[in-house]
């Protein structure tokens, strides 16, 4: 019996990739576009023509259709939700129908007729791993790509900064009110009908403690938002990497602060993916699709910022070091919890006390 | 094997109950508060007073507790979400937790060690039959009501009638730049990605037509806005009712234009419950819960609003007719489709051409 129900994972998670306007929000990022299409296209003579090809997730077909346009021989393009249906509308009004064949069904359980030479997928959620859906990826590469096959992405790394953010103290206000408007509720619920909630506020602190403060946020941070220098902290060989080795990403590490008289609010989390081919077969020209905080070059994905309450003062020249641990949601495997321990390090030599922050990837 | 599996429910359905944000919802819902609070204490010494009463899905427990209040020997209240835990805590430091039982679990699997001279529950979704939620109600009913027991509520009504509203033009013009969008992304990924995406301009018509003008809305309609005679297209002994009864509503009825040089814009759809105990044992006080268009006393539960594309121009005399059919959704059985057949019959004599709408309640 397997972690998630099927059919829950259908009812959490699938259904939002069953509906264009999803797949729209996709097609319309450039950034992602420009990506895929260059590293396809820019090495198509080395990399696709006249290989067989594996799209796992085609969601609308796109990328499954590039490769058949850039040559490759053969292209199954898997979906597990019904946008199979408008991919294979797709793949035949663009005359790609004798290259793609679209399958419907979980990657996981789809048999395929032979192995193939290149994966090709766009399987990188929020911060990279949420969705976690790269487990699929792996799964088929393990059962389907050849020795010497190669994956589209080749890498993918995630990178973390702090950064300073008015969010922070908004989200602390819509805290504050929802506790005062708990309180007033208390009150006029003894008042009016005789029942004393007072015994719940724990509890609606909580919960509202983890909606307004511990939750993660979707943000397109502004360069000059960032306040210490980015660090790499976890670099994935898509060739080689396991599900054991990504179910859990551990990093330590130390930003020096390069802003002076600043506040950090918190942290901002992205990741960047690599088109580099294999070793045997370099990329002729290595596309790099990144998310990083940009003026011009915005993402869907936006960053994940993760706040502090309350913020650190800190000046340039300090150091901030970071125990950094993200794991799978306990309750459902395909969201994150993630915890910081923030140690300020100033350039006096004084330290603060480490303080340990739990977020929740939703 | 069930229609919907219990772990899909849970994602879909009761998953937001087991918030304290959510049941604060309700619970801040003064007239529906009033109205169940009345009931119980008007009619304590006759319904309550040394009674085993059930509550079906007792959430924070509050109803349980007003229960006891007024004098129940015993209360059994029944909480499928972890909610359950919360209204533990509320009834102990409520001191009624020598009467008040909470137990957790799903009313269709619970088994009491006695039946209950009153089932009390309040499972009213928008336009009272979303959520499906008297089906448990109904099996709760039969399995554990006394011969001679009484149900809390004992009556609901379903109601329609014409109104006008701003809402209708801003949907279509949210469709109608929605479709303007989609236009500019079939231009443009043909001109930068050389893939015609116009095949699926079909599709996503559909979806965003479904989304945008067939999608019932919840709304706090002005009195005002009413523009015809409000119509009981539903009526609900919860003594008698079976899960067949209700499985689909049908009506016809006429409703009379009471406004000159008007709009019919589409339909407002609320409900009524009463508290009227039993044949043998009527209440004192008979409450009415009503949940119709107020300008003083709105609900949480507003009313669903199905708004025609184009509006019918009506004046007063006018005569709309209407068949309506209310069935479950096939692929959620806690949501609905609804269709409406509306005819206008001018006080001319004349008469325009029937028109049908199906509408989603989502
Ligand atoms: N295990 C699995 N099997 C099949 N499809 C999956 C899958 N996990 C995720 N998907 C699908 O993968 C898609 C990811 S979104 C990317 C869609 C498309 N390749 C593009 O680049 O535009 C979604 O449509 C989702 O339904
Ligand atoms: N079949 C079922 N078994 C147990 N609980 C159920 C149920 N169907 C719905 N519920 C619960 O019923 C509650 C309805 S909301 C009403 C809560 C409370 N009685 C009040 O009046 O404030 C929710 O908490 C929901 O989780």
């Amino acid at each position: 019996r397997p972690a998630v129900d099927k059919e829950v994972d259908f009812a959490n998670y699938f259904c939002t990739y069953g509906y264009l306007y999803h797949q729209k929000e996709m097609l319309s990022d450039r950034v992602r576009m420009d990506a895929y299409y260059n590293a396809v296209f820019d090495n198509a003579a080395e990399h696709f023509r006249g290989k067989v090809v594996l799209d796992v997730g085609t969601g609308s077909g796109i990328l499954a259709i590039w490769c058949a346009q850039a040559g490759a021989k053969k292209v199954y393009a898997v979906e597990a939700t019904k946008m199979s249906e408008h991919a294979r509308e797709l793949v035949k009004a663009n005359q790609v129908e004798d290259i793609v064949e679209v399958i419907h069904g979980s990657m996981e359980d789809v048999e395929l007729p032979e192995k193939v030479d290149v994966i090709i997928s766009e399987w990188m959620g929020y911060f990279l791993l949420r969705e976690s859906m790269f487990d699929s990826v792996i799964c088929a590469r393990d059962r389907w790509l050849k020795p010497d096959g190669m994956m589209y992405p080749s890498h993918a790394r995630m990178w973390l900064a702090p950064i300073r953010s008015g969010l922070g103290e908004q989200k602390k206000n819509d805290f504050n009110s929802a506790m005062a408007d708990w309180y007033s509720f208390v009150d006029e619920t003894e008042a009016h009908y005789g029942v004393n909630m007072g015994v719940l506020t724990k509890t609606f602190h909580e919960e509202h403690e983890k909606y307004f403060l511990q939750t993660s946020l979707w943000n397109n941070v502004h360069p000059n938002q960032i306040v210490g220098s980015s660090v790499v902290i976890e670099e994935i060989d898509c060739l080689t990497a396991t599900v054991d080795d990504i179910r859990t990403v551990t990093a330590e590490f130390s930003s020096s602060v390069e802003t002076d008289r600043t506040h950090i609010s918190g942290f901002a989390g992205w990741f960047d993916v690599h088109f580099r081919g294999n070793a045997q077969n370099p990329a002729r020209h290595e596309v790099e699709l990144t998310t990083a905080p940009s003026v011009d070059d915005c993402t869907h994905w936006g960053q994940q910022v993760f706040l502090l309450h309350p913020p650190i003062r800190a000046c340039v020249g300090d150091t901030v070091h970071v125990s950094f641990t993200m794991s799978r949601s306990k309750q459902y495997h395909r969201l994150m919890d993630v915890e910081f321990t923030t140690t300020l390090h100033a350039s006096s030599g004084k330290s603060l006390q480490p303080r340990t922050a739990k977020f929740y990837i939703e």
